[in-house]
């Protein structure tokens, strides 16, 4: 049976990506208000897309922001059930002149398709329903039961599916949760990720004069919030990459002595990385650390935007009421986010630059996550990727955050598997964001074995 | 004469604001390149009022940017001339939310007019164009010659006009020459100004990695440019308010211990400024200057705006490549805009963080400038001022910048007399800018007494 199913994804390949390019021309940026119908047309597409599949029960659930997508299968009594877990929302795509060809027109250059949304997620929850699909053709079946559920609003936090997962387990009841929205840690080295970073993304907002002033006749007397928010951001990290927020560090749980041993056999070139991944003349960070500690299991702050005053070409000499800045940290075991964002506010609260008042406000957050790989579907799922790929199967951790992973754990009391096909230059949040066709296609076949182990 | 000027200018009052109002529709921001084709058609409708109020030789002189507008009337031999100058061109307007009338759509509201330019310059600069056709109507005559130079680049440092007065210094030959573009010291209190600070206005551009990152992926080995930038710009002043750049008070050149003594008799309260005209909870500014020093005699560093990375609503996770901080000093009296550049330059290349490159640009800049108050013209401009308003005229300096100012005592040779009818509260380059028409009025009134007091 599996192997009429993956002889039809390969049959049916080319139109797989055409569809997969349909999904892609809808811009459907969670964050951005505007977009708010296109988001929704993306679940549509979604859901449309699991009817033709054969899945059955397929719905749009509503939550107060975008809607969750919900499919099932249940037709093998005794068998486990997989809850299939993926977004069909997008990062916004600015700087938009940086792309070689436009966010939202997919285009397939040396094997690759570039659109925003290609790897993260749209192309990989695409491989989901197009295994489920595979399997199913021709009246074939599903080794498992399979539920699917694809959600609309995991790049600014997952509220939706994290308030439907507290009050509704039931409907999504599974024996192991499977996401492909992480990378793989080199091409051809198939990897399952094992533990997220969590994250707090916040903004600081500063408010010196009543209204924006003129820097001739005011400038010398009158805050300037832009110096203000310079100030307290050059307060947070000292100059060895170390958050100084008192208290920051506490809770941070160091990986473990055998993830340590693992991690230094893995194929990484930091000078490598430096060139072809970063391309900065040095890469920073807290002393100390490899890069695979500071990206992995080691907390951080980063400025993501500084809106406010005058930021077009040339010169307006004006000393702004207001400006803000857009300060994240990523989190790891076992800080929280709560007991994270109240440390970090207190200590802005402490530094506040004379003449301005600070307002310092929480936009999302998300617990770290390190999954138990003591179970039988991290063994199905690190079999199936190595009979796709021919090597053996690698553990890490990922840097990023999957707000809802911690709450599957929690919330579902059930093993999750982060089995992901992205590689490291696939440019996610970025400009020239792709994803490798050859990997849809591998990924799509790692699915299908991965049902297969799991039934036996 | 003069009586009869002064009657047609009040009969013509009302025409004389309507027409104003037509000039500050036109959205002449010279620092906005798509405002171009606005800028040309506020300096052909100065041309246009020249010519109507009698002016002639009229005509727009090119520059490599935005063009000058010339007219003049010679008819006195043996009298002297005055150049009048003025500007057509404004600030950006932005953020438009915080006006409460369209920036380009005129309004009158409690005795003042509302509009971009209002102030700076277009109202006061044509104040002159009006008391010169108060004065020339009817057959009359000018009891003095005239020369007028209106300029569309002084938003932007004033390079044409600059050009202009070192290679063509002829065309402008005047014994004294007449700028209404400053502000009254208290509504009321006739003032002359005698000093202005100068500028350097100039971008400081942070590159990190070569594109844009994922910040959960890169975040603690990649580079960030936003926070390179606020290292280096909390840097720049200390926590006294102290710029921190070696070297950078050494031209400082005190005020004279008369101008200290006449401004500690100006009606000044540091708490009602606080409250009214800047509204922070706290005043800030260089440790041991009184406010009056901080504002025009001491140099200053403001941030005016940080482009780059993700500036909309809600959540973009990016670690951006790169990242500008909009930065500008205030200079006073013996400070040379390239020297103060050179050190900035040299100071922020010396504290340059790890990871980044930094570029500092100069966008334009202007010098210090310090006038004569010992001439016939400056006595003239202080009486005439005395007879309009009733009571006797302070001197006072400036902290914003006029970039021609200096090249006008140094190229032209002659006293600068610095007569604004401004007041405190106009908010000049920000929201809801204005202009108090009774000072419009009274304006043009002190202009044609000036003439006839030059005359005497």
């Amino acid at each position: 049976m599996m192997n009429e199913a993956i002889a039809y994804a390969k049959a049916n390949a080319d139109r797989f990506v055409d569809e997969l390019k349909a999904l892609l021309r809808i811009p459907s940026i969670s964050t951005t208000p505007e977009r708010a119908g296109d988001v929704r047309k993306a679940a549509e597409f979604v859901a449309e897309g699991l009817i033709a599949a054969g899945m059955e029960n397929v719905r749009l659930i509503e939550t107060p922001g975008h809607p969750l997508v919900y499919g099932d299968w249940m037709h093998v009594p005794g068998k486990p059930t997989v809850l299939c877990y993926g977004h069909y929302d997008v990062q916004p795509p600015d700087p938009l002149e940086e792309w070689k060809s436009p966010p939202f027109e997919p285009e397939v250059r040396d094997g690759n398709i570039y659109a925003r949304g290609a790897v993260d997620d749209k192309g990989q929850m695409w491989m989901h329903v197009k295994a489920l699909e595979s399997a199913l053709a021709d009246g074939g079946k599903l080794p498992i039961n399979i539920r699917v559920i694809v959600e609309g609003e995991e790049e600014i936090g997952g509220h939706g599916i994290e308030q439907f997962v507290r009050e509704h387990p039931e409907v999504l009841q599974a024996d192991a949760v499977l996401v492909s929205d992480t990378e793989m840690f080199a091409p051809d080295l198939p990897t399952l990720c094992v533990g997220l970073r969590g994250m707090i993304y916040t903004e600081i907002e500063a408010r010196g004069a009543m209204t924006d002033l003129h820097s001739g006749m005011y400038g010398g007397a009158a805050p300037n919030p832009f110096v203000a928010l310079a100030q307290v951001i050059a307060k947070l990290k000292d100059e060895n990459g170390h958050i100084a927020i008192p208290g920051f560090y506490d809770a941070v749980q160091p990986p473990s002595a055998d993830e340590m041993k693992a991690w230094a056999s893995l194929p990484f070139d930091e000078e490598h990385y430096r060139k072809t991944e970063v391309g900065s003349t040095e890469l920073t960070g807290e002393a100390g650390y490899s890069v695979i500690e500071r990206t992995w299991v080691r907390p951080t702050m980063d400025v993501h935007g500084m809106p406010g005053g005058f930021t077009g070409a040339g010169a307006k000499t004006v000393i702004p009421a207001k400006a803000t800045a857009k300060v994240s940290f990523r989190l790891v075991p076992d800080m929280t986010p709560e007991a994270t964002f109240a440390l970090y506010k207190d200590y802005v609260a402490s530094i506040c630059p004379k003449g301005v008042t600070l307002e310092v406000r929480l936009i999302h957050s998300g617990e770290a996550v390190v999954v138990s790989t003591d179970n039988d579907y991290i063994r199905a799922a690190s079999a199936a990727m190595k009979d796709v790929f021919g090597k053996e199967t690698v553990f890490v951790r990922g840097g990023a955050s999957i707000p809802i992973v911690g709450e599957f754990e929690r919330g579902l009391k059930c093993p999750v598997v982060l089995m992901g096909f992205g590689l490291p230059d696939d440019n996610l949040h970025a400009p020239n964001e792709k994803f490798h066709l050859a990997n849809f296609h591998r990924g799509i076949e790692s699915i299908l074995r991965f049902f297969e182990k799991v039934s036996e």
